[in-house]
């Protein structure tokens, strides 16, 4: 490969390719990208959300600080110029605490707020698996309500009914580390131990059950209260009393069905999620077939504001990236034809009459048209065909009919041609 | 420093910034750099250019092929874990000249692209001088008539116009490189040698004249030539006849003329631009006032796509950064108030019509409309405060006359209120 690679650098001095797991975004790709993009933000301003941003290069110990030094491996770090450990953003939640940290007494609360980064993870090369992508992220600052936790996962749920998905489709597994935490205290089993314990549910459905069991016996669990966890982590069922804290998920399940929403959820313990800041209420979206990973995922994360920059306030939010979300539109035939369509492409078939056609191209464009036409003379047929290339709803013909104040309107999908007066050139194609 | 640092992340244990040179993005910045973004997606959609994107991540190479080693000292560059050398992107033209190279065959030409890449370079801090920008880039693919040039360079003038900016606010600064080229042979200059005087003139407005004096001399350039060649930079007037290539650049201004545009133009040849890779016509955008940077600059690159992707086809293209562009418009007063403006706030007088409070909240957003009402119980006075910090047109307030099928409507502009029958509701609040 690195052989055949000289060889043909030798011919042609430089064939470059975009690092692996990198996307380039041809203007097809880019106007997928930018329809999703478009759709994420209309839902989160119907939601009241706002939009922010931050540097996608950050301090590297703003991501091992929450995650610890084991990240590392699975980023994009280096030290820069001025000697400053630096790293590719991995995920914008440490960037979200940080900003909410040095600005919050400025804003409201709750604050609601998303961002749309492009996010970057050294991951072992896979079929599918990229090492960039972009995703939308929600977040809310400042209730520890669950009216809060309903009002993120409504959003959730709105945003992927934007596209087209229907609760067929998809469905929001819902859990509560609150709850399994009261579940485990009643198992007899210790505080310090839970976050071990959501560590082994977590990976109940990719384990093969001995692997779970080994796991279950090397934290000292017993058979019995292992076997009480898989089997309400499997049916949601309680042997003895529910914990009091399922009240509160109830509550939460309340609000979602006040909302319209309740048929778009399941309360499945198996969601327990990986990471160690989840303090409650914990959800991902799965395809109902059950083919793809997670859609998006989330959780109540009360105490990382707190970590990351000294400001206790409570806080939850969820991220969905573009790349499973496509897969799943493109399955479900819910892609979106993007054409690249022009208003008017301006025919010049008189070339003498090109610095009127000039003028006229940007009139057209001033008024708010999508206009093209001919950069150097061509034949009139060259320039029809460049017209339909670009997709243009209308060609505008400068030929003889120019002296008379007069242009041709052609219709392109359906041939119509009319004359129209050039002075009313404009209204004529904005009723398209 | 570290010592401060060290003890200060012993009380708050982490009290992060951002890096020198790079900037978070609150609600309101975002909400400008979607504005900018907007304006220039829209002069590029009703010029034709359609938008693509590269990843902000590159082999280094591709950077150092075209500007040579000298360019790292400048470079956010690592080695990554599978051992590559790659950097963030300083620019995008190396991208797209790679995009374009690999697949210029599925396009018809004149190929007119457009993308908004953050780009990354590590200067020394300056007052002002960022690390990243945005960079509106357009260019032209497949069309080696100056027809392009005058295409793209009203591409920048009506970008520039719909920032509310005129011919009185800035000016576009043009030369031709194959005009100093002839005038340079003219003068006995071997080609081999243009680059370097390029280079000399480049710097003329900045150097000392005994700077630029030395500079000649060093180059072995006669006390004549040198003379001439200021006196051409300074006038764009010759002191025989104007060499043949002339005519090109004057049918550029013609063009630009036809188009109406010419006001905005003005022949400079001092402006000949940095890069060595440009061959024709190169631009500059500067404020009237002459205050800051650059606004926007580029020009024609024949030769480029050649050197990277072993495609020889003509080129043209711009870079505009958002930092500059905003500097300007901040000081001509042309920022536009953006206001976080919710359509409608609920307030829930009546705490036990939350249900249908929460299904009224979904239908609305539903209905396209950005909503937003208090997560949990509060006072109506509270509520109210709420909705005028989220900037709402409307106040709709579920109480007693629900019971009665209807809901006040309040405009918090004017605190006229009426009631509007909850079926009507969306059609009320949609007339703004």
């Amino acid at each position: 490969m690195d052989d055949e690679l000289r060889v043909r650098n030798h011919q042609t001095p430089m064939s470059f390719q975009p690092l692996p797991g990198f996307r380039d975004f041809y203007p097809d790709d880019c106007a997928l990208r930018n329809y999703v993009f478009g759709k994420w933000r209309d839902a989160a301003r119907r939601y009241g959300f706002r939009e922010y941003d931050g540097p996608p290069l950050e301090p590297l110990e703003l991501y091992t600080v929450k995650s610890g030094d084991e990240i590392v491996g699975q980023l994009y770090n280096f030290t820069d110029k001025g000697k400053r450990a630096v790293s590719l953003r991995p995920e914008l939640t440490p960037t979200f605490a940080r900003m909410v940290g040095a600005r919050q007494r400025d804003y409201k609360k709750p604050m609601k707020w998303f961002a749309i980064p492009q996010l970057f993870r050294y991951e072992r090369q896979q079929r599918g698996r990229l090492r960039e992508h972009f995703q939308f992220n929600a977040d809310i600052v400042g209730e520890k309500d669950v009216a809060a936790d309903a009002e993120l996962v409504a959003l959730l749920v709105d945003l992927l009914r934007s596209f087209g998905l229907t609760h067929e489709d998809f469905v929001v597994r819902v859990s509560d580390r609150r709850v399994w935490s009261g579940f485990l205290r009643g198992l007899g089993i210790a505080e310090e131990q839970h976050p071990a314990v959501f560590g082994i549910v977590d990976k109940i459905e990719r384990d093969e059950p001995m692997v779970t069991q080994k796991k279950f016996d090397a934290l000292g669990v017993s058979a019995g209260a292992a076997s009480a966890i898989l089997k309400f982590a499997d049916t949601g069922t309680f042997e003895k009393e529910a914990p009091a804290e399922m009240a509160t998920l109830q509550r939460f399940f309340d609000l979602m069905a006040h909302k319209g929403l309740g048929d778009f959820l399941k309360f499945d313990p198996k969601i327990v999620r990986g990471l160690a800041y989840y303090t409650g209420i914990v959800f991902e979206a799965f395809d109902k077939k059950g083919e793809l990973r997670a859609i998006a995922g989330g959780g109540r994360y009360d105490n990382l504001l707190q970590l990351i920059s000294g400001v206790d306030m409570p806080a939850l939010g969820f991220g969905m990236g573009d790349v499973v979300l496509c897969e799943l539109l493109k399955e479900r035939n819910l892609l979106p034809k993007l054409e690249n369509r022009l208003d008017a492409y301006v025919v010049i078939a008189k070339e003498e009459l090109r610095p009127q056609a000039l003028k006229l191209v940007r009139e057209l464009r001033e008024a708010g048209l999508a206009c093209d036409y001919p950069l150097i003379g061509a034949k009139v047929g060259k320039q029809f065909e460049a017209a339909s290339a670009g997709g243009a709803k209308f060609a505008v013909v400068i030929g003889d009919e120019w002296a008379q104040g007069q242009a041709t309107v052609k219709t392109l999908a359906t041939r119509e041609e009319n004359k129209v007066e050039v002075a009313r050139l404009v209204e004529r194609l904005k009723q398209g």
